[in-house]
């Protein structure tokens, strides 16, 4: 039994407080069950090094987590001097995701940095942080878009982030934390809302898996991420 | 005229969300105005090098800002590799000011962290963490009370803080930004409910102050102080 | 056409040095076309720190790159002051996989650390850590035995790890440097002999892609993972 | 009863070496009891980031220990790779406190950087360093007066800095390092001459105090800046 | 007796692999006993801040271990954040000595970075980084030289270096590792074919030494230098 | 003509001031010309790492530049988040220097810091700083001795350091920073009062030399070195 008797293939309530901050372009706090995940997308004249002298921009992402957002406090990067190796790993893979949908030659000589900071962290960090990262870009975009500097938003296509994994041998979306930590294999799956691969990233943890269990890892993550954007469009439409 | 038309001695609006996190032993949310700040203490048995062997324990505090808190976007600390000067003071501040009230001796062996994160800064980021990351000391202590750690909470006295300037040459209870970057003097003042001094920190930003405008800066300080403790008061009994 | 007529579904020439360095318990240089990397498993009697007290041992990777292994030379990591992002990926990658295939609890007190060196990168050079490191790691525990540690290798299964793309729509396995700069779709994979999953990281970076398309190339990871096993066995024979 | 009978409101002898180095623009040595202090100010044809395209200078501070000059000996920053929070504290408040009084906008596209490097400390050092910094900074200006960069110093005013504390319920002027380590309260000081005031930090160390102990604390503060800042005048007319 | 009956003043075999690397403009495998290094020499557009608006250019060199290359395994600098205090010797010891017969003037706008990396570790390495690296350097000038950027190699004399010391009072040339560590005296020469004087370092770590030692070390270490570079140029010869 | 009509072979003034500082256990102020270093020896009860366990103890040294202390100011360490290399190197050859003429084993358990802080740097500074330090060193020993901790000095030989260089084509004895920076050659000695050698390290830095210059080199600093004891001795004497 999952906790809420939540279905094998049933996500989380998920929930979008559009412009909780005031100063970003885009602001969204997603929360997915007990994980918490706020994304500021702020825009910036200046470029990174390696694109100074061409005629695109940039979009990026930084992914955090509060000391205090896990069940034991976890020390800030800055008193170890070095950013944790997983969350440069997840704030790669987030920029990586929304660069891919995102026409880059449109944000002239501008950095889009999306800051995922995680308040809460119940498992699902990294694809809330894509799924609620995605919502802040395309409002800083909305908004440039009304100051005039494109006529359509170059975020051309949705997508979303799910987990999905193996527990007790019980093929389970979007694991909390508790799945997660017993889990025998764990999926992260990025999507357009047609359910088109944009990223997976899998691993056997406890045990190799097959490639029959894969494909049910598939199906799960499809309907999910479908579902998310589902849901999501309702409070793109409300902020227009 | 000040914004909303607020009295020179008037302090901005204040609220505390009790219980904001769900792991931490204490959280607050302490929001005055638009600043907002997220005040969590965490209990860990283990104690600063300087302190291992000894019978008490110990209570420090972090302070740092989300990148996307203020006006235009801040850079995280681990980006240029150092604790950033300004924050490495303020949470200097505010672990000194907690650990005044505070009875070490009977923490054995524990240390508290209070993790001050702003969310939004709109001024009065420092003396927000200190008035509500009490709250969540307090609250924290009450929890380890509730556990039989003791039978009476080892924070013995509240305090508060608050900041008072002097803006074309009027002296304002509780700046906000776009006043404290116009302040001629900055004063921050963390007291007792009864107005006892904890600590003072004030800058002639523009011009040297005199006896008689210092005076005048405590004299509103005290007031506000006295107000946020009466109306934190509130929210300590709803929590009990 | 691919360099050298390489048919598709064609691994570069796979080619493993064992007892390269005199010095680790496991050395083995690896070299598939002109990708090269020095996998060395080094035996120490110490613990990382959330293992000490615990019963087991620990299996860790390193990777780095040599600043003249790429076309133009690459800075090292101690010039900047931080790890670089992309190897930290890559090394919590390769530990993973070699992790989940060693019983840790046999390694009792030890740590073993392949360090993954990349002499030459012409693509490649993270599935060639792991193939190569799992030799070297099963070297150094076969030193352990002979050495009375165990009577079994405590690495219980064979793995390796290979990449295959979409370059032109079309799927090719075991990408080189400028076959990968081109692939509008990556996919690394980590299996068993069997073709059993490990690991599976893929990313559509030029444009999303399908199901099918996904099979495709696990088709061809399948069948490469299966004759890099074959090839190396025959290294561990004359080794024995 | 104080160290050589000092009475309640007495300063330590205070001595300033003007010159005591060769290669900087000013350079001064100031002594006050064992508290030794070598204060150079160092003229460059440099900017900070935020003031490049403007058309004024600047005036920074840096604070450091010798790791001799304390009882036992203390660390270098570097081989904890960060500078101390309290150096980091104090040198923001050296360098606040001397631009306060310096018209930056004479100094066009200079910087002038006050080191001050603490080779003994009894007590007092970031007061001594203000009160010889900004001696070692008026040198600095005398000296680009006299090469014709202009014709006023731009240093427009004089100030100093002292400290006080309560120290068994007794106000004293100017702790010794065994004062400090025993006062209640302890307070520093930075005011001009006239006793108009530009900093003022103060804290119940062990205990809140008063606002009549704070006035008592400020009187006799201003009295010492003003001893402080007449007996510098004669070194400063000895340089002329 | 020596390792393999090595006479008194005879060096260690020594072989030179050149174009060892595919991608820098010189590359050179040295090996002289076990020691092992990988001497690569990059160009780049650029130059060090140092040199910028001038006319000539700039060689550097960088060393560095790789971890397994010793018995016992030694940690990356970047596990510690700072380049080890010995290479950062070792490095400013190669780029002197490898400037000192470059003509400087003649690689306007152009660095060339040597890059040491030592697969193996049996002593001597310092001075294998001199002989091996000044080929890499010199196979790169040809290499410009063919490309038309100058008619002549500004590398205008060769140089080579080799270490000898006191064992048991005897004088020995070309110490391994297991002589290294027990020498009673130390001494690195770097010297030109002929034997004229470029660096000398010399130690006497468990004793002094007198002036006639010293003269026994350095007529040891001529002939070695001189034989080195005579061998040196038959792969010179081969490589044009 | 070299500065004050100095002869070829003839040293620049020198003069040490022996308890300069209150607090380390040995501290001498060392002047020779212009150049000034403060040397502290501190005692401690620790160990380094790699002595842990053992039964003996350990000196070390630490050198470091004030920024002021050159013609153009130089940045701290702590600026640049790294130990000037060149730092590193010397601090390096101090604390080999003086540990190769101190029993170690009579230490047990203790590590004394030789601190070697430049207040001016004329040239000479690393042989100054040997030179001092030896005395710092000597002096903190005594004091040990005279607390009962051993009954004789563990610091068996008496050593310093000096400069020679070829100037225009002359051998010249302690070069200034002027002829420092024009010197073909250059080379720091360290012997022992009756010119055993300890230390050598030479550069032609313009141009290699010969075996006859190198003799005049030694040859003068011979006479150097035998010449400092002497002196310093004097000051040994009046402080025991």
């Amino acid at each position: 039994m999952r906790y809420n008797n939540r279905a094998r293939d049933e996500l989380r309530p998920v929930k979008f407080t559009v412009g909780y901050c005031d100063y970003p372009a885009g602001s969204v706090l997603v929360e997915t069950g007990r994980t918490r995940v706020l994304c500021n997308a702020s825009v910036e004249d200046r470029l990174p090094p390696h694109l100074i002298g061409g005629t695109g921009g940039w979009v990026t992402a930084e992914y955090s987590m509060l000391p205090a957002a896990t069940l034991t406090r976890n020390r800030r990067d800055i008193s170890s001097m070095k950013l944790a190796p997983r969350s440069a790993e997840i704030q790669r893979l987030i920029g990586r995701a929304l660069r891919s949908v995102t026409d880059l030659g449109m944000l002239s000589g501008m950095t889009i940095t999306v800051d995922c900071d995680v308040i809460q962290a119940d498992g699902g960090t990294r694809t809330a942080s894509i799924t609620g990262g995605w919502l802040a870009l395309w409002l800083a975009c909305e908004k440039l878009k009304k100051d005039g500097v494109f006529t359509v938003n170059p975020v051309r296509e949705e997508i979303a982030a799910v987990s999905a994994g193996i527990v007790n041998g019980e093929v389970l979306l979007d694991l909390d934390y508790s799945e997660d930590s017993r889990a025998e294999a764990d999926f992260n799956m990025v999507m357009t809302a047609e359910g088109r691969i944009i990223e997976l990233q899998g691993t056997g943890e406890e045990r190799p898996f097959s490639r029959s269990e894969l494909n049910g890892l598939l199906d799960l993550g499809t309907k999910g991420i479908c579902e998310l954007c589902r849901s999501r469009r309702a409070y793109m439409k409300r902020s227009l």
